[in-house]
């Protein structure tokens, strides 16, 4: 049955990697719709993300391909689908409202299965949109207590990512780990500049002339995690923090939103702690 | 009474402008929270922005202002206050979703009064927000008849600008001469380049390597008002004019938002066709 | 011997094309150093830039690689070498000058043959460089006269590119001509917009809100040929057009610069009028 | 006589402060060319740059003005003039270069007395623009030696400023001292990212996704003084570090011009660790 699948490949690089893929490809007819291949030579590490359409079946094509990639590679042939989501957030609502707004016009390639957040302040706005709001409040709770019961929502749905929007708490190395390369935070600086609280004061205090928010991977170093997208934005001594706050906010939604795009078309390797985006 | 007003000048330059406006604000004891100032030398024309407190009549400062300014200078006083918007959209939702979400987090600093719309695809979402929509279809009237249903619809309402957050028509001079500086429009370019329909699909067939958007008043003349906001972003070979449509959207909307934000300010003097932005 | 080369193919899409070629160079036992494709699905044609390395004759890969590929196809293996070119300019020095440095730093994969002007003005800053200089004026006589005598220059040179460092004439398409595919020029804006002469007064009188620079090829429409690199600056209501100009220079210098070791390293398709920028 | 100053004043604010100054100039007559204020609210700081012409004494006029402000103010009354700098570099040519290649053109307001460098790379260079270049070896010197030693070259000149335009050495609290707002440095990052040694090393292994340069006065502590100008470009994971440094160089000498064409223009106040830049 004619199909369209996305094949995800790293592994050490080896000769003819290239020539040995494409010969599976062009043996079994298929289609090739877009190819992105990156070797990093200092690691001597192969990435390849090519779309294939045709004729065939998901678990052949896989044993095809097993058989001309090193056997520690890390393989996927996967078939675009509609993901699935779960959004943490407090208070802030232009990263969670964006996501949403896209979700609404159908530009998002996933569902939202609910948000969760330790105040009830989006409630309002995330019922608008008649998806399951919970709220978890952090009140009297030592951290860990609390992200059990975060935990607790989360693994009642169904999910393939956690999305960060604005989220104001800094998780366990335990919840980290429950979740490997699933959850994408946004920061609110272009780090690794302003790790930690408060990065727009922090940036006001040092007199910077340029903000911007990153996109990344949480893994368990505070801010650390790998990078999948950063932009900035031209500030000056006129601003005072809350204004950079303010400015900055266009800035977080969009990098946020366009970082869980690349994730959700497939398009991100981790590679130690960088990301490719092909 | 404690106040504080935003006192608009513009008028042409003359020596001792500053000196006497200021003097006007000292004599009375108000504070100057923030002033902006700027001369087109050219044009020989001076324009002021400046917000002050005190204790003082609103009306008795503007006489005291007028006495001191050219005869033919216009003078606003204004207290800050919630203005009113209409909105004119089409079927995207990325510009209106973006003004939506910043309404109800309370950082527009304006009542959404309605929503209009030529076709209903967007009515679902306005009304999750509990804000008036009306479809004014245009099928088989005439522009002028359309924009008579339309003109109706409008002057039911209470507002002090119309935005038009991707309203694909082109408006007739008779719409833009009943809301003389009153509308705002997102154009998807960087103007003035790609003026008229479909600007991607242009940018694509020329090969740009940077796409934008500009936020602007509309005037007689189609995409040539007065630019008050625009910004970039890159884009390459790969992608296909849908692509950069899809991509420019962010730019669209932050750009459109940006320039409601300065407008709903009074940080926006019209020059010409040009715009005093502080 | 052990060589390296770029092997760029640009040709009409087909099945097969990635492992054929890949096969050629799998076969032979070369190592791929570097490997971009794409293909315009709309036109379907697919170009490719591959760096290779191995033991292995030119004429004998390139008798192997013409085997697999269209026989209408573009095919070029390129040895990389120190290209050469010839600049032609004006009275402004920025653009000269940022490739005189780069030239100087051995970071120009080239070497200037001559620097060509209508006015002696530069003349002192390339002989510092002990650069060939010939001033061409062009006073009292036509436009078909003066590209004669700048061609009869341009002729007795050894030259792989002609660089309009802010060359400020227009060339006739008998000069274009010519030289085809080999003129590369800076404009000073954000092409299309502010097509012909004085862009920054064009732009100051527009009012927009950011300047730009549009390096490209040279065809017959002015201003028309394929774009290779943009940039941009914001820019505001207080500057006068000359200091639109002035800020534009950084922005322009940088642009031709990167434009001309895109060339340089052989990593630009001319497709129709657009580029692939690999 | 007929006279044009800049006026810079910053001081504790106070209510009044704009009248008072401007009615100074009133009084004598004075055309105010340009003016910007600022107020730091939360340091209840005032800044003002004001350019008057008129016929006029400047120490009358310091006078004048010397009655009407704080007593504790910082004044200056700064009739243009060309400045004077002395530039010191290692090895790298860009920054230097895009220095010599404006001074060469007239559009630097300012005189390269010498460049100084702790090797001959750049001595070609230098001297073909008839500029006097002085090596001071740092080998088998301590750091304090080797300083001295340039103090000791720096310290034959007439200078106004002195600009490391990639000097790649640490500079002793001593030297900083000497030259107390005197020092314009440019770091190779968006500070504070990547504070010290080879921030395109550090950048390339954090895997960021944006690259920058800040220029910034040089005070006791490493790449932490204040912050004049900063600029950025995106970067992708085909970048190796040394790409980077490469891809770098291009936004490190611009911003490093931009931020002395600012300080030459008296454009620049210090504020704590921040500037002001009007």
């Amino acid at each position: 049955m004619e199909k369209k699948v996305r094949v995800l490949i790293d592994c050490d690089d080896a000769k003819g990697l290239v020539y040995k893929i494409s010969k599976v490809f062009y043996d079994r007819g298929l289609n090739i719709e877009n190819n992105r291949e990156f070797v990093d030579k200092e690691q001597s590490k192969f990435f390849m993300r090519t779309v294939v359409t045709g004729d065939f079946e998901v678990e052949e094509l896989e044993n095809e391909l097993k058989k001309v990639i090193p056997s520690d590679a890390n393989l996927n042939v996967v078939e675009p689908r509609r993901k699935k989501i779960v959004i943490l957030a407090t208070k802030e609502s232009h990263a969670l409202g964006d996501i949403l707004i896209r979700h609404e016009a159908g530009e998002l390639d996933a569902d939202i299965e609910a948000v969760i957040a330790n105040h009830d302040t989006l409630e309002h706005l995330v019922r608008r949109f008649d998806i399951p709001f919970f709220k978890v409040s952090a009140e009297g709770m030592s951290r860990e207590e609390h992200e059990e019961h975060v935990m607790n929502v989360i693994d009642e749905q169904e999910f393939d990512y956690i999305v960060l929007a604005k989220y104001m708490r800094i998780l366990t190395p335990t919840f980290v780990k429950a979740y490997p390369k699933q959850i994408v935070n946004i920061h609110h600086s272009f780090l690794p500049a302003f790790i930690g609280a408060n990065p727009y004061k922090q940036a006001h205090k040092r007199g910077v002339k340029i903000i911007g928010a990153t996109a990344h991977y949480v893994t368990d170093d505070l801010d650390e995690g790998p990078i999948i997208a950063q932009d900035v934005i031209p500030v000056n001594h006129r601003l005072e923090w809350r204004e950079m706050q303010k400015a900055g906010r266009d800035v977080e939604k969009v990098v946020l939103s366009r970082a869980l795009n690349y994730i959700l078309n497939d398009r991100v390797f981790v590679h130690g702690n960088k990301t490719i985006v092909f």
